[in-house]
Order: C-alpha cells, then structure tokens, then sequence
C-alpha cells in the first residue's frame, strides 16, 4: 500500500502540521527538513497531485490557449514558458484552437472544467467573450501579444507598432517609394498595430497612400504565397514589400520562387521572425525579429507572480511592452533615386 | 453554492446511480438523459473533472514527452494528436524535454504524480528506463517515431531504412556515386535506420562506402549547418548530399548559401520534412515526406483504444509503420557518367 503523511510522521517523529508545511511550501525547520526527505525516499512516498489538488484547491495546473501549435511564434513561446513553469511544479496543458472562436470558447470551458489554476491565452475573439467565465473565478489571466478591451487582465506584447515603422524606414532610406505590405487578418490587435505602423511610416515621410499596396491577409503560409502574387500582379511599379509574421513570409519567398522575381534586383523584402529561416533563404533575409525567448520568460514569471503571490501587486492590469530589432540580410537594395 | 449531483436528482427525481452512470459514460435510457442535460443546464452544474478523477481512478488526462517542441515534426504531430484527444474529453499535458535524458525522466516522474491516464512518448533515452515505473502502473504507454527494446507498448514508425534507401537511390539513378549523408544522433532508433538505408542501397549499387562522407549530427540547424561544412571540406569530389531531418536540412541549406555553393550545379540535394520549406528553397529542395498528419492520428486512435477499451486487443505490441513518399523539386542534377 502506498505510504501517507501519517507515516512519514510516525517514521520521523514530527507533528503532521509540520509534514503538511513542507509539502505545501511552508517554513520547516532544517533539520526536519532533512528527517523528512529521508523518509520519504524509506517509504517510497509519492505526493497525489490530483488529490492534493482538491484540498487546497489549486490543481497546480496552467491551462495555455493558443491559435495555432504549428505557429513557429506560438511554439517557440510555450516551449519557453512550459520550461519555467514547470520548475515550479506546474503542469500546463496546451489547447491548439486553430485560430477559430468557438474552439477557442470550448478549450476555455475545458479548462474551468479541469479546475486550472490560471489561464495563459494568445486571443482570437478580440472582445474577450471567451474568458468571461474564467474571470469570474479571479483566477489569473495573462494575455500573450494581445490586449482585449473589458477583461483588465496582464499582458506581455511587443511593440508592434514600431516594429512595422522600424522596417519601413528601413525601405525609406534606402530610396523605395513603393512599397507594399502583407499584412494580417483585419480585427487582429497585432495586425492593426503593425498595419499602423506601416501608415505612419508613411505619412512621416509623405508619401501618399495606395489601397493596391495593401493585402489583408490570414498569417498563414499560403495568405502569403496569395498575398506576393497579388501584390506583384496589382502593382508593377512596386520596388519593396513588407511581410508581417513568420507563415506569411515564409509564403512570400514561396511566391517570390514561383514566380521567378530575383531579390532584391526585382523586388526588395523585409519579412518577420526567424532568423534561421532568413539565413536559409537566398538572398540572406532582412527581418524583423521578435524577442519570443523574453516574452516567454516574462508570461511566466508574471503568471507565477500571481498564483505564488510573491509580492503584492496593484489591481492595475499591467501592460508589458517589449522591443523587436532588425535583423539585416540583404534583401534590400538601394534604389537610384 | 455550485450544483451537486444530489441537486440534479433532486430535480430530475432520478436516482443517484442513474446520474452517476450519465457522467460516467454508462447506459442511460434517452427520456432521463433529456431530464439530466436539462437540470444541468437549469442548475448550472458544472462537473468538477478534478474530483471526478479521484472517485473513477482516471484523470482523463494523457502525458506527451517530446524531446522538442520547437521540432516541426513534434509541433505537427501535437497539433494532430491534442485535436482528437481533446474531442474525447482528455487534456493534454506537453512536455518538451529539451533532447535531454534527465529532464526526460522528470517530465515521467511529474506525470506519475500527475496521475495521467497513458503517456505518449517520443524517446530521448532508448534503454527506456524512465518509462519502467510508469508500466508498472499498467497504464497505456504509445511510443512516436521509436522503438524500445524491454518496454512492450504500441508504437508509431515511419519506414525510416525505405526512407533513405529512396532518396539514396533517386541519386543513384542520376548518376552520383561520391554522396554524402548528414545523420542523426548515434543511439537514435530513426537516425540509425535512415543510416542504415544509406548504407544498403550503396551496397546494392556496388558503390564503396567512404567514412568521410558519412556526418553523424544531431538533429539541430546549427548540426546541419556544421554537417554541411565539415563534408564539403572533407569531400571536394563529393556531388550529392542527403540531409536526414527537418531542422538539419535548414541548416544545409544555410550552409550551401554561406559558402555560396550553387545547388544543383556544384552540388545535389535531398532534404527531409516540410514541403512549404522546400518550396522557398531557391530552387525547390527534393525532399523526403513523411505522413505526420497520420501519425498523429494513429497515435491518437490507439491510446484511445486502450484507454476506451473499444476492442479486446491482445497483450503483444503492435507496432505500425507508415511510409514516406518523396517531392520532387529541383535540387538533383543528372551527372554524365
């Protein structure tokens, strides 16, 4: 028969208060300490997680909402997260939602259902709907790269605002005037901002803006491959494109390839995310890179924040900001002006 | 207060066991199931999957132990698998073990405390020792991608020695005879096998093996792109290389475009995994494709099975073996012999 607490107090000979503290996280003395790790490796002890669970009411379990597993950006942030958060004995449970809204809803009530500790979610239905429920629990909530209006929850996002002007200046300098962008799905809080930030950079240098320049697409790898190939039909005088995520870049150098444009001779590209992509491409890429390692590290340790309550924190919803540099290839060329 | 099952009784004037047997999946005549899902839905009773685990000795939730999940190939077969798991009521817990045989025994060790019904493992140590005492439990363990020998549970391969021997021999067939390969780790069931295949369709040429064209890597894009230079170095003569994974042929590819070799002119590719990247390979790479949409789902099937005890199946291991086809792109030349 598996050994209990009871025995592990008889073995040692401390009180069961003091065996409960050291299971829960409590102050134990050294010394007890010691006693009581020893017996647990005589008896063979091993702590129910699911049983504990309901006494403390805490399942020690993370529950993370993401639109899309195979999303290199989405991958690379819960292995980040899934490392820390487990150091610290939580289990996280990842529901992909394939980018839909009623999946999403149904992955969040599968959540409550399991009774998780804190929700880790990358939002598609903007309006928050989907976590209403959730919230009423006063669980915690963190948001990774979106902010929703009505829920006052965490958030970890990264400028995206200047990421889009950073490469568009880029372009700018370097004598181009035609320059198109594939943006991403309308109603998309990072597509609206990086789509923002494509306008300002040119309004800031005064050059009018054109509807034909502008593709709405779905941050998929064949949105991209649509996108270059629209672009590039609609736009014969276009000298530069601006691609805004990691799938849809991947795309356009597809569309690039199949249609036989040379970079940056024909065409000049700024694209998004991964580096090791940008040295497999031919040209070297130009891109925009996002620090998914930091924002990984910082969901966690916010979300950690909060269910160890390790320091008070303001009701204030909090709002981090982090900065994307440019990674230069040479997929930009420099236009004769 | 939330709603009990008694309430639900209360309301439907139905008996304890009869509501009981609704949550448990058991046989309830289709009148009282109508009463059941109304009361639940005037009540608002939610089920507490928690403390229902506790009662049935099952969690409804299945450990996943992968070695990265930033891998293409474990990203795609999560997605797969997570998707039809979820759709029958089991969470996933993903743990992502970093290529490294310790944290595998960890991730093990936390899903026994979890109480997870089955585990799904793709394994780093191949003597399969951190999977004994989880069999204990008697427990379904799926194994992705490997085999090992002493731990009798199902499995999920791709014909890896064909795999190779395929590629090997669409080189053959153009003529190269002086052909590289860059390989997995040693100790690796797949990295093993595709080596294997390398080595009998040279055999079935008549062609003599050479050491020196022979890299063993590790699975990573900086292992692809070192595997690369090292063979180019080491084989000036050297007119094909056939690249064993997805993450090493990223990294040939970046290696082919730092030392500026023209593919296929100076030197003939095949590459594995991803046919979007082999397409934004300038040319498009060839490349060995393997059926990860089906292995997720076959993975998925047989836990199911077991967990659901569909049909009878018998104690001996089954073991399935999908086949890869190749993708032509343009990345082999034919050589003048």
């Amino acid at each position: 028969m598996a050994a209990t607490m009871k025995d592990i107090a008889r073995l040692t000979g401390l009180g069961l208060a003091t065996i409960s503290s050291y299971f829960n996280g409590g102050n134990v003395r050294e010394k007890n300490r010691v006693k009581i790790e020893k017996a647990i490796e005589e008896l063979h002890y091993e702590v129910n997680e699911v049983a504990r669970g309901l006494k403390t009411n805490a399942t020690k379990t993370i529950g993370v909402v993401i639109p899309e597993l195979n999303n290199i950006f989405c991958a690379e942030i819960i292995t980040g997260m899934e490392d820390i958060l487990r150091s610290h004995g939580y289990a996280t449970i990842v529901c992909d939602c394939r980018t839909d809204k009623k999946l999403e809803q149904e992955a969040v009530e599968f959540l409550i259902r399991r009774r998780v500790d804190g929700i880790i979610n990358m939002p598609v239905d903007e309006t928050g709907a989907h976590l209403k429920k959730f919230q009423k629990t006063g669980k915690p909530i963190v948001l990774i790269d979106r902010k929703i209006q009505g829920i006052p929850c965490d958030s970890v996002l990264v400028d995206n605002k200047k990421a889009a002007e950073d490469a568009m200046q880029l372009f700018i300098e370097k004598g181009h005037r035609k320059i198109g962008i594939i943006g991403g799905p309308e109603g998309i809080f990072t597509a609206e901002e990086r789509l923002e930030g494509y306008y300002t950079a040119l309004k800031k240098a005064g050059i009018p803006i054109k509807n034909s320049l502008v593709y709405h697409g779905d941050y998929t790898i064949q949105g991209g491959v649509r996108g270059l190939e629209e672009l590039v039909r609609e736009n014969p005088d276009m000298t530069a494109v601006f691609v805004t995520n990691y799938e849809m870049t991947m795309g356009a150098i597809i569309g690039v390839n199949e249609l036989g444009i040379q970079i940056p001779e024909q065409l000049s590209m700024i694209g998004f995310d991964n580096l090791q992509f940008a040295r497999a491409c031919r040209p070297k890429l130009t891109i925009v890179s996002q620090p998914t390692d930091r924002i990984a590290k910082e969901i966690a340790r916010i979300i950690l924040e909060h269910l160890e309550k390790k320091e008070e924190r303001s009701e204030e919803p909090f709002m981090e900001k982090l900065q994307t540099k440019i990674m230069e290839g040479k997929s930009v060329s420099i236009l004769n002006r």
